[in-house]
């Protein structure tokens, strides 16, 4: 059976404050570097499966991504998804 | 002064366990999804910040990979950066 390579990046939804991401910020300024004007945390979840086929590779990982890896209250998020050589 | 915006994907070293990957895994399973063969869970930080050049932007975003963003002991880290237009 085929077997693909997913990555699946989550990100909170612009309009959703990201208290990690200001404290990070903050931190980078104590460090000296300058001239940030934004910076967002969000997951990168990166998968292996098998599957029959490239559609349902990718229905499979969407189905995980809508109900287990994102919260579509306040994340957004996108999927690429690639077949692995044999 | 340009205006760059960079990616830093963070994830843990293929030899440090991941139990939040590992629970995630086992949800998928419980929600029906087969064939997941390997899931990892990493950090995606989406940050924007005013450089002079594209050097100096390159710079600064790694010394807060290092230094802030990943933990070198157990992670890895890559950089994407690109110059956005005026």
């Amino acid at each position: 059976m085929p077997n693909f390579q997913a990555s699946v990046l989550v990100s909170l939804r612009p309009s959703v404050l990201d208290p990690a991401g200001e404290a990070a910020r903050s931190a980078a300024n104590r460090l000296g570097v300058e001239g940030i004007k934004s910076l967002r945390i969000g997951k990168a979840i990166s998968l292996e499966l098998d599957a029959p086929d490239e559609a349902e590779a990718r229905r499979r990982v969407e189905l995980l991504a809508d109900r287990l890896l994102a919260n579509p209250v306040i994340e957004d998020w996108s999927l690429e998804l690639e077949c692995l050589p044999k």
